[in-house]
């Protein structure tokens, strides 16, 4: 059987840390490692919605990503300095934001807004599946920040999200890439999915060679088994 | 059986037209249609690669899209105007030349760069896959204005790409979904596959509530089929 | 007497084609042709004005012009890209807004705005003439449209606006310039008039050596016979 | 007769004053005042010319304009912090650099580049035309900079040009408009010619009714006899 | 004893003049000349505060920096044409406005906006002071503006700003640095004070050797004489 | 004597903490902690020089502050998204570079550049000093690890840099002020020193009245003493 780098069995997660309360101002805030892969998230409550919203009694969920400039093996320019944001950067602040609304109820949200910044501290593949599977759980601590605060019409999330790679190495499949796997597999997928396994989110794509419906079947099973667990230690991070 | 608003059967593509040539100026041409949706790609072919990729002998492949401000119901800000480009545009740009690139060798194509434009000029649900499908048929055309005049190390092309959306409406499974479906949908999912109806790009997202692995599976084969009948319609246009 | 590349003699116009209706959900569009060079005109209604006009009874009429990458012969960087427009864009958009604004009666027009977007797709030289060409009749539709849902003071248009390049090329006055004369053109001047043949703009650039006024006056005669013929091809299309 | 607010005759200039030499540091530089309007010209030199003209041995004359925030009654934003340039401002620093380009030999002046900036201090109408007359008389200084350091090939000014505002304010032509008659002005007309009288750009726009030809020709008669009184006050500051 | 280039002793500040009036239209304006270096500062009063401020019954006073391209010895490239301002601009500009809103009592100045355009026409060292310098004279036009109208709620200015540069040259302390000594000094401190010569900035930057306190008293020592001198001065011109 | 919030003597600085390699792949890191401020302190060296200084030599340092959006107590925009840098960003980022490169001999640093990343993760006053009291312990270590690779000319690190805040709360002179005490202060005063107590830069300014000389001294005495305690915390984390 295939052992990788760090010893790992292929359908091995890295290890996988989730430290709440990071930040002492932020409404929920953590500190997610996946692995080398660090991530701090902070969820920011707002009273009120974008000027599109209001006046709806809905709520709004949004996300931001990036990179710190030295998170990565070599220095790479800050965007403000650039003066505009990269596709990258786009792609994936967009794909964080439309995963957590996938398990918001707007109505019972009220009209909030709930921000979660997810900043890669130090970067070893899987920034955005790491950052999914921590900006849950902020998300559920800025819900609760609310809830004391008697500012919801219900119970906002309908259920959890959680986010992991998958990807083809050397042709084996591989559960959650580090850096240097991610850098040389021939398919990457990643999969997001809601605390029951059902999907919120697939995106995959052959780095190499296209790639047949058996691959895909085997990747999307690797992936749910992978997200499986994520919840669990999401669920265990929020009852410490 | 469910009938659509335009009277096709759940499993229907629209009316799909490939216009080869339709600017004389550039190495390879194509206006696209899916049904309303109107893409003008046009490949350009230059001499050389970026500085990234000099003297490595490889070649280069990439794409932009964009839409034109009245290409939709309502007229949208230029980005020139706005000064910087949104996330959408970024992304769709970035499918397109992923998944072209998926079906080249750089080292045949010689350190030439081929940019596919991809402007929509008028839209109703699938820019992006109508892009992706006309974008093959002008690469094809510029890989053939180049062989015309010996500039090739072999054959660029390794297959064919060809893409389609398929979604969920009222929890019917449906392929290619005009902008009326599209904006109801509950899941909607992109299918990139090459000529043999292997998996080059897939993403798909959960609009309304998280969807099962069987309706995974369903879209799949729904996508699959789309993507083989739009192969045969390239291959069409491409012999004409 | 001179005949030029494609055949005119030096007083002819090149085939003109004016599109009605080339978009589905613009409320005017037009498709203009003058020989090779191609511009799809759309103009947009929208309710109100810009905030410096709201309250006073009065329209807007504006206009932008952009140009596909690739409708040039060899291909141009993007300005969304680029995140800045340049000089060039600034100062036709700006023409062609003026041009269209001198037959419009504001008050008649009542608080509505009307953009004319004009998106080059093939460029061969003259696109301002043939946008500010087209983009009456689009104007002209979009006026209609209004009309039709009594959502006017009264009429707005108060003339006809068209619009022609002439320039000297080898000493010899000429229409109508396609790219090859205009790129060694020794005098470059575009006419603007209403449908009397009375003068909107002049715009006449020395690009070799200055010129006297016997060239000045032979220049604008012939401006003025061109757009004499392009307003009898106005009318045509609008009354067919 | 029409008297003007300030007691002109409609074919009187304002008074004109050109100061040579205000800045210690730039190789030529120009105050030029048309009545309350006032412009700082620079012309600096550097060896070398832009990278698209290297090799060619031809030289490169290029132009910026910009106006300080407060040169108008009500202060206007820079620039500089809303971060993109007007297309007012465009428009005008293209129209100074073509008009000085008329009269250069490009050959004679080897691959040198003199930028002409023209920054409005205050504003009374007529800023680009000051801007032109005033830089025609930097640049003329810097030439004979380049020319007592022996680094031309021959004589670059092939002439001089002047330029100088037409209109028609209560039905009556009128010469050199300060803003008070430019505001309301029924024509704007710009005359820029050579030392001779040869027109080198001309731009005229009806910002009323369109108007005939009969009054086209008064207007281009006014501006010639205007610049040629320019072309005088030119020489004489030159020669002091 | 040490004499410097000018003929200076290290205690003496240039020649200043301040030029009142330099603007017709704004409602205060200097022409600052400290030495070769010259700033044209425009006061603009307007009725009412920034967004953040209504309603709040106080004023808002804040300054914007920046200097012509051919300022300085060569030409530099525009901050409007670079599209952003760099951080020096950005600085100063804070620095200025600090410097003015100390003696500002906002209350007494109501809800009005003071904005303080200093534009560098030609530097040669201590353009920062030069601007404080003027602009307090500026600010004072333009309160006095204020007052003649009826507009003010008391008397906002509690005192009088004067700034000056001083330095170690050769380890030599001076007063009032030009553009050479400034540019091979050891330490660079600039000295904001009242009128009292109370502090209201010091910035002191060690461009070589880190300095002593020694050091640092004698450097405060010069620059309140300095700005005890230039308070005296700006004294007059408001006489006058 | 006056106790402040959180216990600390006027004179006391608060607790500070300097963990060095807090990241794995940086060639030196610092969390450093001033309180509950937190800053992610990154060294990246690069061979080579910007292109101004090549082959001259000498290397280069440099510095690029910013803040995560909510190391703050509301979320701030990010100036990625806003396109451009701000005012204060900038400042901060040449306080550091210039405080760093004091110390710094380019010479013997040879032909590398270091790029010192400080990065806010949580804001409660004194970032600016915690950055550069953080940035030096990182430089120094990657001095040290150009040293260990045998690519230094000699020894590039001049001396030790610390830094500190000190201000004027409620008429009481104070170090290293919080959030809370900044907000309220009537002076604020930065002093970075060397690590014998001689200044590279002190910037003071007064938020209220201005201050006098007496107090100008009590404050950089003040500060003297805070660095001399820093230096002592730098040598302690380097040693361990």
């Amino acid at each position: 059987m295939t052992t990788r780098a760090d010893g790992r069995s292929p359908d091995d997660l890295r290890e996988v840390t989730i430290t709440r309360g990071w930040l002492e101002q932020a409404e929920g805030s953590v500190l997610v490692e996946f692995g080398s892969t660090r991530v701090l998230v902070a969820a920011s409550v707002t009273q009120g919605v974008p000027r599109w919203r209001k006046g709806s009694g809905l709520g709004w969920v949004t996300s931001e990503y990036a990179m710190l400039p030295r998170a990565t093996n070599t220095r790479n320019d800050r965007e403000s300095v650039k003066g505009r944001i990269g596709g990258r950067t786009h792609e994936i602040s967009r794909l964080i934001g439309r995963s957590l609304r996938a398990v918001i109820d707007y109505a019972a949200l009220g009209e909030n807004t709930i921000v979660l910044d997810c900043d890669v501290l130090q970067a070893d593949g899987g920034t955005r599946t790491a950052s999914i599977t921590g900006a849950y759980v902020a998300l559920a601590d800025a819900v609760s920040w609310l809830r004391d605060r008697n500012a919801l019409n219900g119970e906002p999330l309908t259920g959890s999200v959680a986010a992991v790679s998958v990807g083809v190495v050397g042709e084996t499949p591989m559960l959650d890439l580090a850096y240097s796997e991610d850098s040389v597999a021939e398919v990457d997928l990643n999969v997001v999915t809601d605390g029951t396994g059902r999907f919120i989110e697939v995106q995959g794509t052959a780095e190499g060679a296209p790639f047949d419906r058996a691959m895909m079947d085997t990747l999307l099973d690797l992936g749910v088994a992978g997200t499986a667990r994520l919840t669990e230690l999401q669920r265990a991070a929020l009852a410490s």
